[in-house]
């Protein structure tokens, strides 16, 4: 019968779902596997199956393990909430609360510790398969995966990013699969994935995560898309290596993230019509040699961490680095909004220049109609309360009233880069390069108008 | 059994949903909370719950009222259909109609009138919750809500947008809300959300409502993504206020709306990749003082209202206003086509050339590599009748051949605004602005190139 | 009772959905049609219902008719998966796969042949309705359709994209229609929708079919986003005709594809953010005439078809038919990123320059900020086993490194087309347009900055 191909993990007969969901989930994917063991006659395929989790808090005692293709496993509710705001709120204020914990249908990842262990061993959800063809269409969709601790040995462990957990870990070469609507946090690594081939990943909240999104290995033609995205201090919201044809579009990126989105060694990607919001220099990286992608009609915005338990923290780069750092050749960095607001006081290092975009190797890049507006920082309390988090950083965002500029490097292109293109992205006081070396038109500065506008 | 977290509203023994499903839903709530009184011991949450509304017509007399995270309310069907195009029809074709109401998972908003009320009285669906922390991840999707009818005291009230009736009203700071997949149609407002944080409105069909999406009060980091969006001749299309970091991106706004798309003291926000069609000048504001913000990859049409139904209504601003209408500093005008079709004999006032963008105050902006073609309209009938409604319109949007060129002011600089940067948006004659407290780059003309392209 | 309008396929009591889906789903919509026959007094609806296909093989003999408004069939996988590399695999590797056909909520689209057929005929799932008004909210999410076989007369069936079969045809006017989620593969015509109106397609993986998505008849106001789609080589994997208002958006859009998008006679519609790999010329195509349409921040890569199965096949142009082809007026061509990776061996004619961008004719149109990048091809083997296609592929894509300038035309405007503009899309050598006759700026050239950059 094809219903025996519907699964709800609180009917199964086997395990508890409350104590280990992990041990039903394999029990089922065991399940599913022995019954489409005769299949492939007469057009006839192994269809997969659908495993549902309803809303409720299911431990996750035991790695899933899926080698199967066509699994979706679902549930119904994302679930989230902020674990950061509430593991720095006093605790006599948290007995107030509503609630403490994220929720909707939720997992929450309680694997057993062990040094000995690798990122793979570590993941709650491990996809795997050796062999042909490779593992396609597992999708994950409308549940919440909870890493409900950091865990680091430091004085302030729950604000490390830090528990040697990860949600969904794929391990080997895959196709088409689908993650959506998901709910991902406090994990320190949310979704890797290795070798990917047309992957989706879209609409979902991946937030207070050490890094949200990672691509290893290599791959091609997939989708970032639509999601609300938002790393810790040393990790990525968006990483990828040695892919081609990437797509990340329509991303709500916000801080922390040492990285909003850092590429090494990719190729012919784009990275369009996102938001990206973050504390640190060094919010759009190109590693290794990353060559003819396009970067354009995104909104970047640094300020300063406005939160009182994380100024302590940053990603350890000083303001030379660039807001947006390129290594490579024939990138496309066009039609950008790219605000700073910093006071000078906070500048690293003392009396440099803060850099907007960087070109730091490679050759034959085009940077044309960026806009940069760099001005100092509002006054503000920096210690506001916790329980004010989000109208304090709201008024950072919003702050933008009375600012006096801030004197930036609006484009430097190293000495090492050369026959790079840059134009109307920076004054000629503003773009460092090689004029020999490089072709560069300022932007028109107030009050030259009329000889250039003589045409 | 965490399959107790499951409801569907026609299953509930307590009220009948086809007569309240107001009263069902709330009941439901009430036993959601009284079970999980006693949660949040060793890591346990209040998972929250998923309410199913099946397809049906579901009358709802008493507003449902949120105050739990992570819930779920979905149904299987958004039920669009087009009732201004039903209530412009006469009675007799309307019996030959296969149907006439909207339908899916369909809930009937038929609160009690009275004058008394407040917007939030007034919602179908009522979110609010004082207290900490802020609510979570409330999730809508899939269904339809249907005002039914418009009733102002006009002698045309199924056309005047209005009905005092709201679809969701989120009173209070929230988290992590979605609203997916839904379809929202004759309601004075659609959705309201006051003080959100990482909200996610996407994919839905949100048309024939006064206004559709209203972002109020403040928030931050939230996204409008992928919808049907189209509101009445005095309300918005897509509101926000106090607003810092947010994602406006790949939505289809169809007339009419007084505007497609307000700003009101909007901060570090992003308009990108949208489609923006409207009758009226006016379909993009930036009230107050919105900074920092991008309008990038946007393509803009305004033509004349095609449709004899409501020939009689316009937002009452001239064409002097601006298709774009800017206050602010720093914004970003980049890479957007913008078409205006309409005939000279249409314009207001009289004798007056139609500014496209203008920038009425503020300084620092940055309008760049914009294309606007002007155009007066084609011939065509202006009574179509309304069973060719779809037809009438195509016919207008497509009529793009043997037009002549309408004489505009591409961009009009307010002499109160200064520091602007223009280029490449117009030719000399057609930028208005003090050459010498703006900076200018006039779009080359035909037949110039030989001089501009010796390099 | 509401939930009278829930259906499964595999607990209908008429017929057998795995010997035949459709004849169960047509019982099915009888019986919706027949319950709603008395409706539509006092506000109450036809609300229509909502199918579930559950995961499984479907095998589909009879035509899916759809005459009803608001009814919803989903299922629970797209399930794709490559049928083009398994066809081209040794039937001895075969045995040793975990599995060779597409999975999740499969239908498998196997109706009678037949030479007089129309197109109609031949569709899996027919929508068509008479009278008024349109049929509006038919949705179709989350399954899988699948053609299974190509069976051209050929000695090459299997990649001859050739079978007969349509997936979703929507013959008559309609409003308001979803289709998302769905996997669609192995089928000549994956969608084809006849005057559209306010139409969604999002988020679909339609891949390996003759054509993916086309909009016949006229249409506007509708959104194609967020999707991963893949045409053979002799269709499109976007096509729209006589359409306004289009946005086509966030898609990442794979070879082969004659076009990855075509449109004819399409005029203020938008094409943004998307990304598209091809490989032949005419990856984007305006026939007839298309007018004040925006082409922005997309990324285009046409490199050669890497795989030996597909080598044998193209779509017939040279390289002089330019990658992006434009018949039209007052259409713009903004901020994207174009690569072409080929060796000069393979262009065609032997020893032309390709051209990238062709303004064929028409007037108006603004082409300005694309950075295009030419480059000779990488090494390579050209004959790569099949197993590793997807490796092949990923280096094809990467290899950026060590590669030579490749010689092109970046902007052509034939002579029958005048009065547009081009700027900074090439240098002056690159472009070749009447410079009396439409305006131009070159981008400058290395070396070239000082006197460029003078203000």
């Amino acid at each position: 019968m094809p219903s025996a191909n519907v699964y709800n993990v609180t009917e199964w007969p086997v395990g508890n779902p409350l104590e280990d969901i992990g041990a039903v989930i394999n029990s089922i994917i065991a399940d599913i596997r022995r019954r489409q063991a005769t299949a492939d006659v007469n057009d006839a395929g192994k269809p997969g199956a659908v495993i549902y989790i309803p809303p409720g808090d299911f431990r996750l005692r035991t790695q899933v393990r899926i080698d199967i293709s066509f699994l979706r496993i679902f549930g119904s509710g994302h679930g989230f909430t902020s674990s950061s705001i509430r593991f720095n709120t006093p605790a006599n204020e948290l007995q107030q609360w509503h609630e403490v914990w994220p929720g909707g249908s939720r997992v929450l990842v309680d694997l057993p510790a062990g040094i000995e262990k690798t990122d793979a061993d570590r993941a709650a959800f491990l996809v795997e398969r050796s062999g042909s063809p490779r593992i396609s269409s597992v999708e994950f969709a409308d549940f919440c995966i909870d890493g409900m601790h950091f865990s680091s040995e430091t004085d302030d462990a729950e604000n490390s990013y830090r528990n040697g957990k990860t949600g969904i870990h794929i391990a080997s070469a895959n196709d088409s699969f689908r993650i959506t609507g998901m709910g991902i946090v406090y994990l320190e690594h949310g979704i890797v994935s290795h070798h990917a081939d047309a992957a989706t990943i879209d609409n979902n909240f991946i937030a207070e995560c050490g890094s949200c999104v990672e691509f290893r290995g290599m791959g091609q033609a997939s989708k970032v898309s639509n999601n609300l995205i938002g790393a810790g201090y040393h990790g990525y919201s968006i990483y990828a290596e040695n892919f081609g044809g990437l797509l990340v579009a329509g991303n709500n990126v916000f801080p922390r993230g040492r990285s909003s989105i850092e590429f090494s060694g990719v190729a012919r990607s784009s990275i369009s019509g996102n938001r990206f919001h973050s504390f640190y220099p060094g919010m759009l990286v190109f590693s290794g040699s990353c060559s003819e992608n396009l970067v354009s009609s995104n909104h970047f915005f640094r300020d300063r961490e406005p939160w009182a338990p994380m100024l302590r923290y940053d990603n350890g780069l000083d303001d030379r680095f660039g807001l947006l750092h390129l290594n490579g050749n024939g990138n496309s960095v066009i039609a950008n909004h790219i605000s700073e607001s910093i006071d000078v006081r906070f500048v690293k290092p003392t009396g440099e220049k803060p850099v907007i975009i960087r070109i730091a190797s490679g050759s034959g890049n085009y940077v044309a109609n960026n806009h940069i507006v760099a001005t100092t920082e509002a006054v503000r309390s920096s210690d506001a309360p916790n329980s004010a988090a989000f109208a304090t950083q709201v008024d950072a965002i919003l702050a933008t009233k009375n600012l006096t500029s801030l004197d930036v490097v609006a484009v430097l292109v190293d000495a090492q880069s050369s026959q790079n293109i840059v134009l109307d992205s920076g004054s000629d006081a503003q773009v460092l390069l090689d004029r020999a070396a490089n072709a560069f038109r300022a932007t028109p500065v107030i009050g030259q108008s009329e000889a250039l506008g003589r045409n």
